[in-house]
């Protein structure tokens, strides 16, 4: 008998957990991360599902459907990868969940019309190559290799160097896609619902900032003589800040890094990372003009120089109106809840790919999300698992 | 025939150097500076200098009197390590010119009538354990190993486990110190001067500020449901700065860490080390205690925490105005130029133990430290050179 969900989900717990902070590095392609992908395998086996996996490392473990039909695969799954210091639930809750549904249809007798696959994609999260869903991105040609090759870890290493790269056949024969997620949120306390069904993703993306100014000796160098672009910068971090707020948006810097980083030295190069989310395409593209603007004011009277690259643009997702409803409705206790939300999922991905997505969100009663902090209870989780499985019944059961 | 000035510098013109930025990494302990410490072997033995190196790496090459006299020692040299992405000159320039300054003396035929010693002390940048001039504050003392040994890298590797420690004679003799350095600044280029003489060191120090919030989801968080340390820092840094003019004294955050440092993070904490120096002990503390009370005003604005540590602090030095005046006056063309510097140096580590120390700087027309647009003309390194031969002369040789 496979694992069930408490198992699974113990056997998960330690894989990259740092034991100073109790948050998660599984950054794709280190050793926590491909613990977890040969984990994925075992469970496969244990179901006996066939694992297929590209040439990025994205994997799918097949149910096959007793005789085929003219449906496309539903796939459902998420990501095993996770932010620098992340919770245990962002990503794995969905595969665990994929598995125990697929275990609860078999207890039950179901028999598949469609295949149904268990997916795992990899560098969802970004954390290493700096593009977010870059496994789903590939695997739907959203980016293309020869683009995608040149992406560098912070250690300089090229994606290129790491995966052979190609092309991806993975996906193409699936026809929709449904991502269950621990919910980035407070919405489903407040609305005291365990599950909840995505509506949408907010527009959004990363912007690089680079600052750059004159290395000087920072005892010696008088201040009115200095172009230190840790001042531009320092005063973009509160104006991106501001500009949120009046707008109803997000911005956020929360990675730095500085050259050469020497107490005793003024900067001659500040990078920063912007992420910027909003209610749609246009208002996310205003509010980082705006921050844009403020920075290049700023570097004018610093002796600065600010240079903005957009590394990565996700626009407004908005999911098939019928088939959200579909997964919303008639559950015990009435219909779920539908909410839109502003973190972006491979879900987003293929949708704009033309896959028909919906996304199953968790409840997550700390609200708190890409930290140690996040949570789910497991009774949460089962009800999480259970909805999952009527999905696929839904969608994939005579 | 030992190695003239011209050959030493070109020999460590590559030692070290990114090929990148032409700057130097010759953090202590690591290979680059561990090769210009063998170089400081290879050229006292081949001057005949018996090199004397205590349980912390610091090394004295020693030119023996013909016969002892009841003087102390005379110490001239610098440090051979540099800051992240230095300059050239900084440090090496001093030891460089001590051994040409030994030949030109024994070319001229002069016996010294008390030990003369060429120093070269370890970690005097504190780029990599975070102390400024560690080396000699170790040799005299002035902080001890039981404290010292536990200081780590940003690697978290510590001293004690890099060195072997204890206690250092190396200095028990030595009653006078005069250290070459390139300028830090652009006094010398006003003034018209190739060499002048410093007067004294202003007040220093390191402040490390730890700003604490939550980690969260740079997406799904409302931006009022924050508590992020990076605006705090951002504007603790803006503050330091206004504080520093309206001073006019120096402030500077040139080094930041960010936890977790992803970019769809908010962070948890941001660590940013201030550099403050001015014209008085007092002034230095107001303009600290200045930054840390807006710090901890903006903090509980944000909802986050600021708690500041010292982590090395550098009292004024004024040196020995006779043993100023006795260098600066009586040169071809007549006095060199006196002038205080902003920069900490090993000398004044030595002056704040009891030993008469002076420095003597040479002219930087780029005025630009602590990077790799330091600069100085040939011409006026060996006017540097002359006029260490003549300090030397005038302070030990019959």
């Amino acid at each position: 008998m496979p694992d069930g969900f408490e198992r699974m989900w113990a056997d998960l717990a330690p894989v990259g957990r740092s034991a100073a902070s109790g948050g998660y590095f599984r950054q794709p392609f280190h050793a926590a991360e491909r613990e977890l992908a040969a984990w994925f395998g075992e469970q496969a086996a244990a179901r006996g599902l066939t694992v297929e996996t590209d040439v990025f490392g994205n994997q799918v473990a097949w149910w096959e459907p007793a005789s085929p039909s003219g449906l496309g695969a539903l796939l459902t799954g998420s990501h095993l990868d996770s932010v620098l210091d992340g919770g245990a639930y962002d990503g794995p809750l969905g595969v665990v969940s994929a598995f125990a549904a697929v275990d609860r249809l078999r207890e039950r007798g179901a028999v598949p019309t469609r295949r149904v696959g268990v997916a795992a994609f990899v560098e969802e999260e970004g954390s290493r190559f700096g593009q977010a869903c870059l496994g789903s991105r590939l695997a739907t040609g959203a980016i293309g290799w020869d683009r995608a090759r040149t992406l560098r870890d912070r250690d300089g290493v090229a994606l290129g160097d790491v995966v052979a790269g190609g092309g991806s056949t993975l996906l193409e024969d699936v026809a929709t896609y449904v991502e269950l997620h621990v919910e980035q949120g407070r919405d489903l306390v407040d609305r005291g619902a365990a599950v909840g069904v995505a509506t949408g993703i907010w527009p959004h993306g990363r912007w690089r900032f680079d600052f750059a100014g004159e290395a000087n000796h920072a005892g010696s160098t008088r201040m009115e003589d200095r172009a230190d672009p840790m001042l531009t910068y320092a005063m973009t971090a509160l104006a991106a800040n501001k500009q949120a707020r009046l707008s109803g948006q997000r911005a956020t810097f929360g990675r730095v890094e500085v050259t050469p980083n020497g107490t005793n030295a003024v900067p001659s190069r500040v990078s920063a990372w912007l992420d910027a989310r909003g209610g749609s395409d246009a208002s996310v593209a205003d509010l980082v003009a705006a921050v844009e603007r403020q920075a290049g004011e700023r570097a004018g009277r610093d002796g600065t120089t600010v240079t903005v690259t957009a590394e990565s643009v996700s626009p407004a997702v908005v999911f098939d109106d019928a088939l959200v409803a579909g997964l919303a409705r008639d559950h015990d206790g009435g219909d779920w809840p539908t909410l839109p939300t502003a973190a972006g999922h491979d879900a987003g991905v293929l949708h704009g790919r033309g896959i028909r997505s919906a996304m199953l969100f968790v409840r997550n009663p700390s609200g708190v999300s890409h930290s140690p902090a996040e949570t789910a209870t497991t009774a949460d989780c089962l009800a999480g698992v259970e909805a999952l499985a009527t999905t696929i019944e839904r969608l994939a059961v005579a």
